[in-house]
């Protein structure tokens, strides 16, 4: 007997027949003997409608009402498992964030869990009933809903799965589990049966979209075993651990990309001590979330050019707050969107030498210029013109041994 | 300054225009110094959808997640019209049944209010915040959400503006008030500008569908002016009153028809002291809605024929049932869909005599038959073919000098 926590998004309930066949799937662990609570997402297409809505009567809405409105999807798709459950003889009820209750801070439209009122949930699925979770929405301390924001589904069932101790958190979506690139580019892809939370995090932060990056961080402080798996097949998924559960690790796990990220030169910056600092903290001030830097001095050290890349939609943003920033001299900025961040991750570098060096020759060999360096413990991240996404990708999973036999 | 709760259904809603429009009748009620609840439907649609979903999964669902599923409907409402409010510079806030709480009994899909939590209501529409409430729904003592049955927002507005002494309730709906009979029928018929509580009872339950029959007997027991007015024009509706407030009374208010009657004559059924209420106790206890009622004594008085009027749907159920009886005995059962009520509805026949003599010389005068006739207080409703409808609607509606002029 196991205690399950699982989550289907959006894609596996988007229809009647889709629900049965969640429905199908939770009955399979309820006759295993397990005791199972299933956090479900709104109907593929509902959410994007009821955020038309909001935003068609006022583009400056009101983040409670927001929450409100929005919080109905997933309240219809749990009243609906919740009865294709009692049509096929397992005992089933409806909860929604409120009724838990799931009580957030009062950010709304990206609030934060706080606690969990577990003991009724634990009692319900100790008697063998399937507890079907309104995902995605808790209460705030004013007796509103809220909503953790578009994903935040993963996260509640990962923040639920550590607080009733479950032995395993189901995240089914629509790929099979978590691959050692993107599919599309190279076929060659490997499905990954393990991966470890640092790697998993560094995956998500990268844009690799399986699992919400709020979730991992929250499975892996709590310990949560987390399985990311397909609705549509009966494949095992990629199971997220410790790095002690993973016997063998491969010296490179993944490569991933990121094409919405744009590059930001100032050129010509008087240089003064502490400038850095200026600028970062002027774009922080801004909410501006800046990644990759790269400073290089001009020869004669009285000016400097810094590089760095932030989110494409916050260049103009960017441009502005630099302008109009007083005590910041520069000659002029220079942007560029037409650029992707290519990440090798993996555990194993740790311990192996050299990772870093197949890189870079890998790249050199195809062509393809460095722009930015940036590397941490478990990942090396190179930015590149954009073009050479493809072509990029494929050589490294090639020369890191990950293509399929 | 007066306290108003206004009602707006689901066409008065459909769409983010009529929302809108919604918010800007809101507003003038505010701008004029007026303190607001309002309840909104669902958008007109959405509840169909949603219980089409809820019946797709499964025809013998639990009633507990039907709510569920389907009250989501006037919560994204209750949410949008808020913001609208909020976008023209009006305070408002959305209120779900388990926030206010509205308190209902555990009948779900048809509960029964008991009790309304108004202190905060008040104190926020004090304040000078609207109060936006959906409509249909409350909250059982377990905690789930109730639905008040289809219609039941008219019934909560009524209940809310008992509950806080509101000087008015508006009833928004896609009609400019109730007339004088079906204008689709009689082009000459009128809009009342005030009708008894009374009349509105016999003339709602008659098949007027202009307000739910239970919200106008909680508004009559509790005293709630009601005005029902249409939310497309900018003319007075019609006020539900006290008698005393109407000085001159209309002999007849209206005339009404109802088509979804069938008429059951059971033929030759052996006489007893109490046969009647074997054959009436009998259809109650197979919950069939009996409504007039005949009966002829043959010449020798041994048998007699009764006949009487049941809703279309259940004349196979009346049929059966009669069958299965063993203790009550006739030759055969005979039935007529092809029948309608039509009824003249007013609170002066008390004291005006003639009022029937000239309903049934009018319906002679045409060649019209009188099957069943039966009468109460302030109404008299007779059986006819149902090809004769137009024709005896039209030739009342002139003899009673309704006709606008």
């Amino acid at each position: 007997m196991s205690r399950i926590v699982m989550k289907f998004g959006g894609t596996s309930v988007a229809d009647l027949d889709r629900i049965r066949n969640v429905a199908n799937r939770v009955k399979k662990e309820v006759d295993a003997g397990n005791q199972v609570s299933v956090f479900v997402s709104a109907m593929a297409g509902t959410t994007d409608r009821l955020v038309g809505y909001v935003e068609g009567i006022s583009p400056m809405h009101d983040a409670r009402e927001y929450d409100t409105v929005v919080s109905a999807g997933e309240q219809i798709t749990a009243g609906l498992l919740a009865i294709a459950l009692q049509d096929i003889g397992v005992p089933a009820r409806s909860w929604l964030g409120w009724q838990i209750p799931m009580r957030t801070n009062k950010v709304h439209s990206a609030a934060r869990i706080e606690d969990i009122g577990t003991e009724e949930l634990i009692s319900r699925m100790e008697d063998g009933t399937v507890c079907v979770i309104a995902g995605f929405q808790g209460i705030s301390e004013d007796n509103r809903i809220t909503t953790l924001g578009r994903g935040g589904s993963d996260t509640s069932a990962v923040a639920l799965a550590a607080a009733v101790n479950a032995d395993r958190c189901d995240i089914y979506t629509d790929v099979e589990g978590v691959y050692t690139t993107d599919p599309r580019i190279v076929p060659k892809a490997r499905k990954l049966n393990k991966i470890t939370y640092e790697e998993m995090l560094e995956m998500a932060s990268l844009g690799a979209k399986v699992l919400q990056t709020r979730s991992v961080a929250m499975a892996m402080s709590h310990g949560v075993r987390v399985q990311v798996l397909s609705s549509f097949t009966n494949k095992p998924g990629t199971m997220v651990v410790d790095e002690e559960e993973i016997v063998e690790n491969q010296v490179v796990s993944g490569i991933t990309y990121a094409k919405n990220e744009a590059q930001v030169t100032i050129v010509g910056v008087k240089n003064k001590p502490g400038i850095a600092s200026d600028v970062f903290t002027l774009l922080a001030d801004n909410n501006i979330n800046v990644d990759m830097i790269i400073q290089n001095e001009t020869e004669d050290g009285r000016k400097t050019d810094l590089t760095f890349t932030v989110p494409e939609n916050d260049v103009e943003k960017s441009q502005e707050a630099l302008k109009a920033a007083s005590d910041i001299e520069f000659n002029n900025v220079i942007t560029d969107e037409n650029v992707v961040k290519i990440s090798v991750v993996g555990v194993g570098m740790r311990s192996h030498a050299g990772v870093a060096a197949t890189m870079f020759k890998t790249l050199a060999d195809k062509g393809i210029n460095i722009q930015v360096i940036s590397t941490s413990e478990i990942k090396i991240s190179v930015l590149i013109d954009a073009e050479y996404t493809e072509l990029a990708v494929r050589a490294l999973h090639t020369a890191y041994g990950l293509d399929v036999e």
